[in-house]
C-alpha cells in the first residue's frame, strides 16, 4: 500500500537490514530498537491485523519469529526473548501492517512491560468465561 | 511435571476458566490479568521455551491464540489486543512452562509496555547483522 513503510521494505523501495525473506514473510532489524537485535517479522501483504492472516500465512510468521528469535539470542548472547504482537491502536500498533516483534532479553536491561495483576469481582470471571466460548 | 501449575491444569487436577482444549494445547483466562479476558495458550508438553516446540505444536499454538484473540476482543468490547509470549526469566517468564499471553486492550487501559527506541552506533547494526546471518 502506497505510504506504508513496510510494504516499501518488502518491495525493496527503500533499505533494511534484512534477516530472512521467505515466501510470504520478510523479517529486518528495527533501526529503533528496544534492545539492539530486536527484529520485525512482516507478513508481505498489506493487513493490518492478525485477524486478516490466513492460517498459512499466521504459521510462516510464527516460525520465522522462532527462527529469528533464537539467532538474535544466540548473536546477542542474551538468554532470552519477548515475541509480541501489537494489534490494533490501542494494543501499541504504530505501523498499521501486520507485524511481530523479536526482542532479546538481558537480565537488568531497563525494559519493562508493567505487569500488574488485576482480579475478577464475585461472578465476573464466569460470565466472562461464558461470553468468549460462545464467540469461539 | 511435578511442582508446574500448567502441568496441573493441563491434567485436570486443579481447576482453570478453559476456553479451547485442543490435541497439543490448551487454553484457559488468567486469574490475575493485566485486563479482564487476559487468556493464556499453553502447549501442553512440559517445555521451558518456544525454541524446543515442534513446529506442529507451534503452529497449533498460534492459531489457537489467534481464535482466543478475536474471541475475547468480542467479547470484551476491545479494540485490539497483545499476543506476547515471555521466553526466558530476563523476558518476565514466571511459569517455566511455555506460554502465550493473550491480553485485551482498551484505550487509556493503563497498561503500558514501557516501550523505548535506542539506536545503533557507527558500523553497529551491519555487524550485528552479520552475526545474526550467521545463526541463521
Amino acid at each position: 500500500m502506497a505510504g506504508c513503510v513496510f510494504c516499501k521494505i518488502v518491495a525493496g523501495e527503500i533499505p533494511a537490514a534484512k534477516l530472512v525473506e521467505a515466501e510470504s514473510v520478510t523479517s529486518f532489524l528495527d533501526v529503533n530498537p528496544v534492545n539492539l537485535g530486536h527484529a520485525l517479522i512482516v507478513p508481505k501483504r498489506h493487513l493490518m491485523s492478525l485477524l486478516d492472516l490466513t492460517d498459512e500465512e499466521l504459521q510462516a510468521a510464527i516460525l520465522v519469529a522462532r527462527r529469528v528469535a533464537a539467532a538474535v539470542r544466540g548473536a546477542t548472547g542474551s538468554s532470552a526473548f519477548n515475541i509480541l504482537q501489537n494489534d490494533g491502536r490501542a494494543a501499541g500498533q504504530v505501523v498499521e501492517h501486520v507485524h511481530f516483534h523479536v526482542i532479546p532479553r538481558h537480565h537488568s536491561d531497563g525494559f519493562a512491560f508493567g505487569w500488574r495483576q488485576l482480579s475478577y469481582k464475585e461472578g465476573e470471571l464466569s460470565a466472562l468465561l461464558q461470553a468468549i466460548k460462545k464467540r469461539l
